[in-house]
């Protein structure tokens, strides 16, 4: 990717982001975990099982089926690649059985194909499925998994104390930043500190933006709407007073988890609802499904460029502008979201998250954009265009008078450009 | 309906139905409340208030959209349909605006198009929307409603003290077997007993039995996973021995409340489990959907014949046969259902209710089925045919042979005859 030298120069201004020029825009990818979580039984499960033959599927039709011409650059693989053991020279090895050619030839099978090799291991001692951890093992593990190419570092916190993090993450991003290759670093640890009850103060986020390129914030995402709404409804407490926005730019990416678009769980409302919510929180998108199983209207989703380019848009993620809930009835709960682009227009996500009545014709209010920055007021005038439908709406708008329908469970998403 | 003299001998001899030769099998229709709840605003809602119509429209797509030949009979009427004070007489009336032709003209529209004419009120002061109840009304009110043609009372239970509940929902029984119209009696009494956080008892539902012909027994649905996931669990712990499954049969059904298909909050896993469950459930099949927005695949699932034949058959409710849960892994989570059908076959769901993991190979084990009265053991034989791809699995299977593979979030569902 190149550079504006504009752009080298805001990124350089940063004295958060981690400033080796990666991750400038959020990571997009697959990676195994949600759909194929920790199933080791090649025999029962050959096709879905954890194995290099799971990843090289993967990899032929992230291509094949266009996504890696999306955007979508990597495959990760997640826990359980690892035998139970390290090997007689202490290093980590991947289950012969299942990975039996080997992950330096699982690397170079991925970047043969053009896409980056992704990569999953543990802080603490075991990893979260009860594997191998690189705890005590940093620089040999790093070392190790190096040669076999990786290009991004999901690192997770099982078994690990959670007041050990700081300088664990720290020491990891030190090594990392000496390895000689480009290696995206993403880290776990404010997920385990969310999980544990406690806050991520503005300390915390500080220290993270300045040695991981991203990090997990929250739950696991599963996949149903139960699960995908309550990471959206976090987020949506979270505005711009609050740290993990205000660090969030290039390089330095709050990572909402996977998308679930394409499984079992999301219909396709709640599917346009994560995909659109995920631009404007500028959450790494990484796919976690069967890609031979994506219906056309959920691939639609994945694919659609101009939803890709806000979430890649190198600027702050966006916040909730307004959440009008119960009025003027009961089953009327809509919230509108904004996100600050770099070419100076805005992208506007209108969500009813009701699931009582058919729609709600949601009133766009532009002045609530001066909360991102924008200098309108009730008179501002403006154009929009649907992203869903990739249709200009027709005509310049001023002020409130804007009126959407908008399904329950769905949202109806909008460049604003102001006139 | 023609009813062989068998079966007229079965139902007389039951001796807990209301005996009255209605609702033999479990209504199925279109109610409008999940979806278009109280809407009274017909100027900025024109397509979706409460008026009639919707109603009309309802009827006309039930029609054009094949659902009355699929057996979908009734278009329903639900709250906020009245004026807020009586007329001059005292009677209730339709509000003038919504329903300018009244509701005789209504029922005559429904009628003459072969649709039958659900309607609603509620027992206590006012309805659940505020508007007028029956309450010191009764006979009054059913007269009324029996002169406009309604076929199907659903009576809800809104402003009316628990305790006053048997005695005044026996009294409108009463009212409405001397008024010499069929009417379908639909009771929301025991709904609010569980509300209030009791159970219902024997003899609640032995009253019930004799009063009415369907009862509402749990939280009103709303259109997400959530609500309908919390519906289905209610009903998978209420097994053989709980008195709801006893008095279940012809004339007499538990109501799980309206079908979510084709709304905007489940997958099409999610459609098919709903659907599949109702019909092991037996109960009645209400759509509450806009109908001229159901994608094929959601209208495939509720015209599909074969399984709405299993719902309307004329024997008790199914139950859960067996509940799997993180074994051997904390992904698996799987269940089985069953209900035992009057021609003496079995309808089989294997349902795969975890949302983590693409699949699980669910083994069937045919002995489950004595829980439902069959005379099996491990070494029967027994044939399968999916419902839901319509087609005969081949083979004779004996004992635990047969393994089913299940997406997560979704079901499979079969007819077992044995050999």
């Amino acid at each position: 990717m190149k550079l504006s030298s504009a752009l080298l120069a805001i990124v350089a201004s940063l004295s958060y982001a981690k400033k080796d020029g990666q991750a400038l825009s959020p990571p997009m990818g697959w990676m195994s975990w949600q759909r194929y979580v920790c199933e080791t039984d090649c025999e029962t499960y050959p096709d879905s099982c954890i194995s290099e033959n799971l990843y090289m599927k993967a990899t032929d039709l992230l291509v094949s089926e266009g996504y890696l011409d999306a955007g979508y650059s990597q495959v990760s693989i997640d826990d359980c690649w690892s035998t139970q053991e390290r090997d007689d020279n202490g290093d980590q090895q991947a289950n012969p059985d299942r990975f039996p050619s080997g992950l330096k030839a699982l690397g170079d099978y991925m970047h043969n194909a053009g896409v980056k090799f992704g990569f999953y291991s543990d802080i603490g001692t075991h990893t979260c499925g009860g594997y191998l951890g690189m705890k005590g093992n940093f620089q040999r593990d790093i070392d190790k998994f190096v040669s076999w190419g990786i290009d991004y570092l999901k690192l997770d916190g099982c078994y690990e104390d959670i007041a050990e993090m700081h300088d664990d993450y720290t020491e990891v991003s030190k090594i990392l930043d000496a390895s000689g290759r480009d290696i995206v670093f993403s880290c776990s640890w404010p997920a385990y500190v969310n999980n544990h009850g406690e806050d991520n103060d503005g300390e915390i986020l500080q220290t993270l933006s300045e040695i991981c390129h991203t990090w997990r914030n929250f739950d696991d995402v599963a996949d149903s709407w139960n699960s995908v709404s309550s990471i959206i409804d976090y987020w949506a407490r979270n505005t711009t007073d609050i740290p993990f926005v205000q660090v969030s730019g290039p390089g330095s990416w709050n990572d909402a988890d996977m998308l679930m678009v394409g499984n079992n769980g999301l219909s396709l409302s709640e599917e346009r609802t994560q995909f659109a919510l995920y631009a404007i929180f500028a959450s790494p998108l990484f796919l976690s499904t069967d890609l031979t199983k994506v219906s056309p209207e959920s691939k639609a989703i994945l694919q659609n460029r101009e939803i890709i380019s806000v979430n890649q848009d190198q600027s702050q993620q966006g916040i909730v502008l307004s959440d009008i809930s119960n009025d003027p009835d009961w089953w009327v709960n809509v919230r509108t979201f904004g996100r600050a682009l770099s070419d100076g227009t805005y992208a506007v996500v209108l969500q009813n998250y009701g699931n009582m009545g058919p729609y709600v014709n949601i009133k766009f209010d532009v002045s609530l954009l001066s909360q991102i920055g924008a200098s309108v007021t009730t008179e501002s005038q403006y154009t929009m265009r649907n992203l869903y439908t990739g249709k200009d709406v027709e005509g310049t708008f001023t002020g409130d008078e804007f009126v959407v329908p908008v399904e329950s469970s769905s949202v109806e998403m909008f460049i604003v450009t102001l006139a």
